[in-house]
């Protein structure tokens, strides 16, 4: 900002020019500006450098990989006794970001192409006479084509002949979950996060020499913070769920692993955080599988499956010291230790009593000389 | 950068010492002064402050949990009448952030390991005697090993014949797309972001206490903005492309949901916005289902699936009042104002007629005295 | 900073103020002002712009869109001749951005609910008599739920009768991985990234006319890095295994496409670089399709795939010129011209010979008259 301008020979290069300034005995705003640098210099070194870490650079968008593995078995005593392990409940096998836990379904076996009731739960297919089932227009929010017969359900109600896969699903789920002991079955999160600014890699996992610690441990928020075995029903009870309610006709909880990694320090103190919170009250969705039958006709079997969809997403940032971001966080203290001299002067200059005397100090007025000859020479 | 040297006892740090100034009546160099002063100003205020939003801390990277749902169903009449629902068409049946609608397909029922002529449709298999096919070779792009001979695969064409799925896939599509009522179709789409640096969640479904509205509202950008319920049809012209032709070969479509939130505002004025584009005019993939028969051998189902893919993709930046970003802003405007004083003297002190003689006033020259000792005392 | 102190009237805000210097005929500090000045200059220009870009807004955080498609054919041999193409080995089917390619499976065919003997493999299952198996507990890490019973494994081995899916698997793999021929196969992947803060998108696969390009071409760092067609042994070589190792027990790969774009460049110049790592040692998952037999009891092939899973993830960078970066980067800079020259006036003022006769011509005292009337007059 000052002494830019540079003499008239190579030798004036080398003159160093400071700036002049009026020495006041002035008290009031000298303390004014002390405090005002104090300030400045607290903002900078308190606010900027210490809490912010201005002078790290950050990385906040980690690329993470996750494998996930749902593991436990359970016996269901349904009309007969079933034994459901990973293999049956987890969705899909791989393990992904996004795994579904079975609990509980609809089993709809058998279904093949033709005309039957339409389900007496779907509005629209209730009827009196064929008059209220036009050919052709399909149920709203129903199975399937409507063929314009009105037909008996059951005893006690009529509904419109569809065409479609018949028999149509049954729409009554039990009251309780199937699947209710699945609350003891385990999640394992592998979780690698990679922060490419920094070309810094960590895995959730503890390094062990141990064979056997994944298979036995169980993740504690305060025991065992580096077991990445999570229970169900602790995850449901962290997201302020009760496993019986979620697991009758699911929901989705989201799994937020979360990274703050300060690599100016070692790197065994980046360690993540897991948090855990209801993202839906319900998730349900149908598949199907299907055969062909001896007679060569297309059959499937339909099931709507209810149960716990966990999402984990990987969230995290990592600092490090960098010169930029240094440098922009000190230039603009530096800026500011500016901005503290003019309010200082705009008090000197306006409101002190003697600011009339400062400003004729301060403003020392340059008349040029007349003759322009005689500057010139 | 001006007053920082301290006096040499206490009362001296509470000097105040202001810079001293020549005041030059120049009006020229004034009015430029005045004029850098102001564009620096505007440019403070005006772009940085205002339409950059300087003073908000910004996240670019929301984290998305996305749950889809395709709905309808349709009748297809192909060699035999077929009702297809959601269960049949939508892959995979959980709803992820990529979700597939069948729209065609080449079924190839029942093939088991075996021999029998490659199609004529590869070039590689086509031959007129059995030394084209060299026993063990690989069919080049086509469905199994060669096994040295050479047999009729029509009335017209000759092919080596192959060991491997029996019979091979015929390659020829149907000129309609079977399920081509699934322009009528609908996707909902329920997408929650999270911005973690500032703690801030929303979902795109609008808050209701009508249980039936996402059942019957559809997706319009002007008249119902926050219903999250879109017809295949409109997102597919919304990309640019007519749905039959997609429909035929298959493609895909990129769904982007953004989001731009000021979170200085109210939470209610941040909403998303729906694009829409293609992204691949052509998409497939094929998929089996296996089976054994009474004699125990393995068959399998192959499904050559052509559809529509959406691809879903949430992009998003919310900004907020943060003190650095905003201290950087204005510090950094700050010392343009420095950097506008320092280009006035260079006028002043090159370009004036008289700048000879407001070097000299800016300037003065400190000769220090000859004799140490008197300085030092 | 400086000259902020407006004149009396309208006349007085066009005088032009400079700052006033004291001009010093020493050398060594001069010389050390323009070294500090140079080294500024040297920081802003040659690291701040050139280097790092200062001048340019980036967005690290790419919305990125991946198709994947594993293709090749082999044969097996094993207890029966089999060939497998993608549609037996490559799950998801429909190829999103992390695929699976199953390189050796252990078959379970026809389980169905009932009793059975435990595997021997499972430490918790093996017993004396029939009181080491409590009836309805779970075996540790097996297959169902004790019976009570201890039965014959094998000739050498007693263990549990469990109640499940039977008879368990077995759990003895074969030596050498069924799909060798696998390391052949290819895996093409299109990757559409997409800058949002520049609106900007690119695509990783060749713009050709040549239909046939992506058929024959095969990815070469060297020859040719715009084909992206992958082969499945030079992508395991490249994160530093052999393929036969990760054949048999499965492994995960991580591919990294990595974008680091120049926008004020051509975008011809943007184009991605592929890297491959190791993230897991070992992989696999188990996945039953279920059946119905003639005396409607449900039965399950249960298949325990190992194989090799690709994690495809997109990095990436984009620059782009911008006011505001590069007006931060500069007024940055500026500030430091400040520090320069407030550490030349310390050295001045208190490390030279001539301290104290600087110190005098640099603060010019400025003593207010006594009389407060004529001040204000």
């Amino acid at each position: 900002m000052a002494g830019a301008g540079p003499g008239l020979a190579l030798g004036g290069l080398l003159d160093y020019k400071t700036a002049k300034f009026a020495l006041t005995r002035n008290r009031r705003v000298g303390l004014l500006h002390r405090l005002l640098q104090l300030g400045v210099l607290g903002y900078l070194l308190g606010w900027v450098l210490l809490v912010r870490k201005g002078y790290q650079d950050t990385d906040r968008a980690p690329r993470a990989a996750v494998v996930t593995k749902l593991k436990g078995a359970a016996a269901v005593a349904g009309t007969s006794r079933r034994l459901w392990d990973a293999a049956d409940y987890a969705r899909p096998p791989q393990g992904e970001d996004v795994i579904f836990l079975v609990t509980n379904f609809i089993a709809t076996a058998q279904q093949a192409q033709g005309t039957c009731p339409e389900s007496a739960a779907v509005l629209d297919a209730v009827c009196t006479e064929d008059a209220d089932c036009p050919m052709g227009n399909p149920v709203a929010r129903g199975n399937g084509i409507k063929t314009g017969k009105c037909v008996m359900f059951n005893t006690t109600h009529s509904t419109c002949e569809i065409y479609g896969w018949c028999p149509v699903e049954n729409s009554t789920l039990p009251r309780k979950p199937l699947l209710a002991e699945a609350e003891n079955f385990t999640l394992f999160i592998k979780n690698t996060v990679h922060f490419t600014k920094f070309n810094f890699s960590k895995c959730n996992t503890l390094q062990t020499n141990d064979p056997t610690y994944f298979k036995t441990c169980l993740y504690d928020s305060f025991f065992s913070p580096s077991c990445p075995v999570f229970r169900v029903r602790d995850m449901v009870e962290a997201a302020g769920e009760t496993f019986g309610d979620l697991a009758l006709l699911g929901g989705s909880i989201g799994v937020r692993i979360e990274w703050d990694c300060d690599l100016d320090q070692p790197a065994a103190r980046c360690q993540p955080q897991y948090s855990f919170s209801l993202q839906d009250r319900s998730y349900n969705f149908r598949t199907a599988s299907y055969y062909w039958d001896s007679q060569r006709q297309l059959h499937r079997n339909l099931l709507k499956l209810y149960g716990i969809r966990f999402d984990i997403s990987v969230h995290g940032q990592a600092g490090k010291f960098s010169i930029v971001p240094a440098a922009v966080s000190i230039g603009t203290g530096i800026a500011f230790f500016g901005a503290a001299t003019v309010l200082c002067d705009l008090v000197l200059l306006y409101l002190d009593a003697k600011a009339e005397f400062y400003w004729k100090e301060k403003f020392e007025e340059a008349k040029p000389p007349k003759c322009k000859t005689e500057a010139a020479a």
